[in-house]
């Protein structure tokens, strides 16, 4: 797996494959810096008409519900159509699904047009299995060990690798679990690490062998860079900056040295 | 007063009370970083009945005006009318308000709804209590003690206290008043500081024993921070990133320190 | 033309040229700090009525298509409007204009409002002025030379100084042309660094003797930044926060040893 995770790495340079992101109004900047740092090309496109003209020509798409609107639901529709009709992979992150209606309602229709992968924290997955949430916004208090059988379901049900993400990551694809033990407490201390994440869940699924690669190196990616850029940043603000920083250096031989991926038991 | 500030700063970082931002598409992503700096929780949902529904469940809620629109209007209707049936503060940052007519009308409207905190600049607080504003947009030209006899009659009409913005910030609580005489000027030249710490007073109005202890422990937070940031960072680019970091730094040995708090004659 | 562009650096930090900015959701944080490290003073108000009013007030208005909706359609005519009655110079900024119609038909509809300037990458240029674009969104892929007849002709055909960016960068007026040789890659690395120099030309044009000189500035302003802010920083990260600092910097004997500008040949 670490050979394919490192192959992502370096086709993220060479393809710099397109990534259309309908993401949330708080993480926009740093969605969009995330994905050049690592040498992907974003772009916002939003007005629902041209998200669906758009959607036919990058080679992957993020849908994140932080700030859903109804406008941007239209927009989302449109999009996850025209990417279904030419087999782009579009990834989810169901951004605190479960106590609230609109966004909840939503993630759960849209489950069903084949998402490649859907990432999001314990709460998230949980709710959107359909068992109770209990998350009370986009942090989430539980571990991702307490979503593994949510997650399992919903990977069963939707056909899509579930990226539960937590002290340990934890990517499921049907029969396979994938789990990554890297990361650092400061990545919680900046806003947008899971939403940019999510988005780089749709670059790497366009130049992925499979969704399941495309999911563990997003994760190993992020986790292995936040543990960089946390080596001389104490503090969020630095920290922040040295995370893009590191994305941008991340290579075959920090990958080897950093990450920490295995199966998972079942 | 200043005990009362450090006990504010710990709970932040033992409560973790979750912040309901209604607030301007400029500054979302700072005034969530700013917020996990201190400890606390941000969270943006927008959509005008998750809304609702959500300040319902959230700490403290943020109403700013900065890119005020008629979907918006609904969001914070809802809001307000979430937080105030189970006593949730609620704090009024009135971005521009003066000359532009959308939002000095929506405005003069919500005062009536119990605020905890108004925070302006000078020629904000002057054209919300119904005097001439004479503002040029959100950088105000004026004295912060130019706002004082507005800022005492808006606070008696409103009930809220009022934090006036400027070289010396000024809390007022009908017939207290408490001087905060911390700062930088390098805090004027980054997008949002005061957008940001309006969102911090709704987190410290969650914690705190009294609205006035909030707004001015938010004022010290701030100014505290900017000049810690400033020693190191002549230009703004690394300033703003060091604010982040002094801001995650805050303790009560630095606050001992540095705050310059004061009652104001009146 | 440096005894221009150093005349308006001075300018920007002596009148603090208020500028309205209607721009995309990705860039709006990054842009108003790009603003304020040069000494202007962003403002962006976008309810349709507000940016009428706004507009009236403001020094400058930067139109940007990045993210465009139906209802920011309304701002923009309206602001357009209110600008043109007092001469306020207006820029457009025609992001991903080309492939996507609503943006495409809005763009063609209002160069005939007499902006004062239009800025965008070759892809851009071309498309608007009639010919096949052939971008993928907002990066461009062509190089700045091959927009220069593209250029020519919409300058001609709408009055407007053209400010082509690229490796070099091209402000075509009419029969003048000017190259601006500095810059430097990492420049296109971080998000919204061009949508940020539409912005600053709004900013020059409101203190500038000519559209020709506000364009040139603001391109000798951002590739000297670029060079002097990459000297310490190889990774983007450190790169856009220390190109904020560098805008901040500028002064007249960093321009005079860094600027490389020419007249073109044509």
């Amino acid at each position: 797996m670490l050979d394919a995770v490192i192959a992502i790495r370096e086709r993220l340079r060479s393809h710099s494959p397109l990534v259309h992101c309908l993401t949330n109004q708080v993480v926009k900047n740093f969605t969009a810096n995330v994905l050049l740092a690592l040498g992907a090309a974003p772009a916002m496109v939003e007005d629902p008409g041209e998200a669906g003209e758009f959607a036919s020509v990058a080679s992957g798409l993020l849908v994140n519900l932080g700030t859903l609107s109804r406008e941007q639901i239209q927009a989302m529709d449109n999009a996850i159509s025209s990417a279904r009709k030419i087999n782009t992979p579009w990834v989810l992150d169901p951004v605190a699904v479960g106590g609230l209606s609109l966004r909840t309602d939503f993630a759960r229709k849209i489950i069903s047009s084949s998402p490649a992968i859907i990432r999001g924290n314990a709460s998230e997955i949980i709710a959107l299995a359909g068992q109770d949430g209990g998350g009370r916004g986009v942090e989430s208090g539980r571990s991702s060990e307490a979503a593994l059988e949510a997650a399992r379901s919903l990977s069963r049900k939707t056909g899509a690798v579930v990226l539960v993400t937590g002290k340990t990551d934890y990517a499921i694809s049907g029969a396979k679990e994938i789990a990554i033990a890297n990361g650092h407490p400061l990545l919680t201390r900046v806003t947008g690490v899971g939403c940019a994440m999510g988005a780089v869940c749709a670059a790497t699924a366009a130049v992925a062998d499979s969704p399941l690669e495309a999911a563990v190196a997003s994760a190993v990616f992020f986790g292995v860079a936040g543990e960089i850029a946390a080596r001389h940043a104490p503090h969020p603000g630095t920290f922040a900056v040295k995370f893009l920083d590191a994305l941008d250096a991340l290579n075959a031989t920090l990958l080897v040295e950093y990450a920490r991926v295995s199966s998972a038991e079942q």
